[in-house]
């Protein structure tokens, strides 16, 4: 028994973890959340995670499963319950119905309209604790929801394929494959629980990628997200990108907050900007990346496009700094995630 | 007490490899080799390192500080005993006449001309070991010496400083400081482990660097490489590259093999490649860089000049491929470490 599974109820919030990651990309504009029901025992009696938009919320699953032994049991859960009234009842109202003794939630909610979760079930005698995995999960599944609850706009992950010098493809215009089996893998996994991927128009015209989230063998991932064209250049209606494979929508040019605002009213929280180079740009110019994870292949070219293009910089001192979050490998490839200096 | 230092055998032989690092940098084209004595009760009774060509061997500085107590006692020693009489005696008489029971060494001697050492010392009755720490130690202190041995050519780190995005500067030249304090001490303390550090005129005329080793207050290191500077046009006899502070060199451009060649000649096993990024693009695609240092800053610049230049690869099936061998962090820098594919 490993140390992490030794104590029932942190064994039950790994269990939420993963329960809501695999309904990550599902449930924008709600967040990804997972829960887990003890009973009095602490025993699993039943785990949930949110459904789509009008479906039931993760503790309401989790206590329909576990039915009568959720009486003076705990929810396990990955964000504060929530006690106001939207699509659906009020979670904490099901919690107290069901007679659940003590609630533990990783992370507390800073949505105005939802809050307030732990306190209604305090008041009514339920034991209620903050925390547990926090970090964890704040940084994992609830990040682009975090970020979106706080500043009113979707999380972009600025996601970019390079050599260890920092080209993107070499100097003929060739790319594949700079980065391996393994990293691009995890891109096709990272798609699939993103709701919507970012392209260029210079992307599509050059590469016409199909931009989807596809398993090892080609088929098609469960969920895809949406597929986003931005610029102002004719994309031809033949291009792969149109293909029926998953939805797409166009955005004009010009101002990244201003497509990034058109996507959060369309209920987009968690965006994957997959480049080139001059969207990427621009979009770090305009502060609107959130989080850079860069696969660097262990190649040197010497030559070619580089990774990202005009990003307002002309001297070192207005370069855009990052905080290195983790440093992993990706098959042979360094997998480099950053995150804005300061945040 | 640590697992490392409950067996005493062990614990010397990591004082063996500190001692052995002391002196790198000093000892060539002899290797720096560490050596620690322990009495028949396997205390410590002496610790000797390589002293400049023409000085004693590691083994026999330890045996002069153990005196006596190395009489059935173990001599631990980074690489292999020689066996054969260069400038001085060799060190297999001295552990004989010292009376050592046991010889631990870590790595192997792969040199035609001193190899035997462990022959020659269990011929005569001692308990010889071999391999203790030997990847640690092969990959470290005697990494260039032992390449040196085997190919005939010094041993070559590129190491440059780029942001995440590979500029080795911003648009309008300035590149102070993109790597952290922290890389720039690191980088220093590296080139005062060296024998020699290279750049090409290019870097000299734009820069005039010192390409000293210097301690944090900008004081000089105790041991200085030689200064090798590149290339056929001129540089002023006022730049600070030929200051008084070491000796340098002018190597003509061309050929990067023919300069190594004529430094392996000079005694030099331990090249630090500094740049600029023509100089290593001509190292890399002579197949003459045998380990990248790269000191990655978590800034994004978008325009500048590349860390590499040319080398020779048109498409991305000509690239250079190497293995990541260590990603680790230096200060907020990613630090990646990478040897040749298939080495
Ligand atoms: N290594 C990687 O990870 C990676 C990823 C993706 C692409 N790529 C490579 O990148 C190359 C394409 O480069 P690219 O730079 O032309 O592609 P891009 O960045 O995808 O597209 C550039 C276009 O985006 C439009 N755009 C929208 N908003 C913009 C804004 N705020 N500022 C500037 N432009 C904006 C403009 O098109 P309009 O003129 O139509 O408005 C602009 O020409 C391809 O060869 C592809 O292979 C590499
Ligand atoms: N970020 C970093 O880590 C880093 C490190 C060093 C420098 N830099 C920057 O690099 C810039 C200088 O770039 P650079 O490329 O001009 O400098 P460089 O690579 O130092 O020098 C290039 C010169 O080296 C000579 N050379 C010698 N052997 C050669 C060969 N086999 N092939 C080609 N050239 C050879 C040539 O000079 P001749 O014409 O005289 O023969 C060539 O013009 C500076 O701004 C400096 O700040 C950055």
């Amino acid at each position: 028994m490993t140390a992490a599974t030794a104590d029932p109820v942190r064994a039950a919030m790994f269990a939420a973890l993963a329960a809501s990651e695999r309904v990550r990309g599902s449930t924008s504009p709600n967040p990804p959340v997972g829960c887990v029901v003890l009973d009095a025992d602490g025993a699993v009696a039943g785990t949930g995670a949110t459904q789509p938009p009008g479906g039931p919320h993760a503790e309401v699953l989790a206590l329909r499963a576990a039915g009568d032994r959720a009486r003076g049991g705990t929810a396990v859960v990955t964000l504060e319950p929530c006690a106001h009234t939207g699509r659906t009842a009020p979670c904490t109202t099901a919690l107290l119905a069901a007679g659940v003794a003590r609630v533990v939630h990783a992370v507390a909610d800073p949505n105005p309209k939802a809050a307030g979760g732990a306190e209604v079930l305090r008041a009514a005698g339920v034991r209620v604790e903050s925390g547990l995995l926090g970090e964890q999960i704040a940084r994992g599944p609830l990040r682009a929801w975090l970020h979106f609850a706080r500043t009113g706009r979707p999380h972009v992950t600025w996601k970019y394929a390079a050599s260890l010098d920092g080209r993107s493809a070499a100097a003929d215009g060739t790319s594949k494959w700079i980065s391996s089996a393994t990293s691009r893998a995890e891109v096709h996994e990272l798609r699939g629980k993103v709701d919507a991927i970012l392209a260029g128009t210079g992307t599509v015209l050059a590469d016409d990628p199909q931009l989807t989230a596809r398993e090892a063998d080609g088929g098609l991932r469960p969920h895809q997200p949406l597929r986003v064209v931005v610029g102002d250049r004719e994309v031809p209606a033949g291009a792969r990108v149109f293909d029926d494979s998953a939805a797409t929508i166009r955005l004009p040019g010009g101002d990244p907050a201003a497509a990034l605002a058109e996507l959060g009213r369309r209920g987009v929280v968690d965006v994957l900007l997959e480049g080139g180079p001059t969207l990427a740009g621009a979009f770090v110019a305009a502060g609107c990346v959130d989080r850079v994870l860069a696969y660097l292949a262990p190649a040197l070219l010497g030559a070619g496009p580089a990774a990202l293009g005009d990003a307002g910089v002309a001297s070192v001192s207005q370069a855009w700094w990052w905080d290195i979050e983790e440093t992993t490998m990706s098959g042979p490839d360094v997998r480099v995630s950053a995150v804005p200096t300061g945040r």
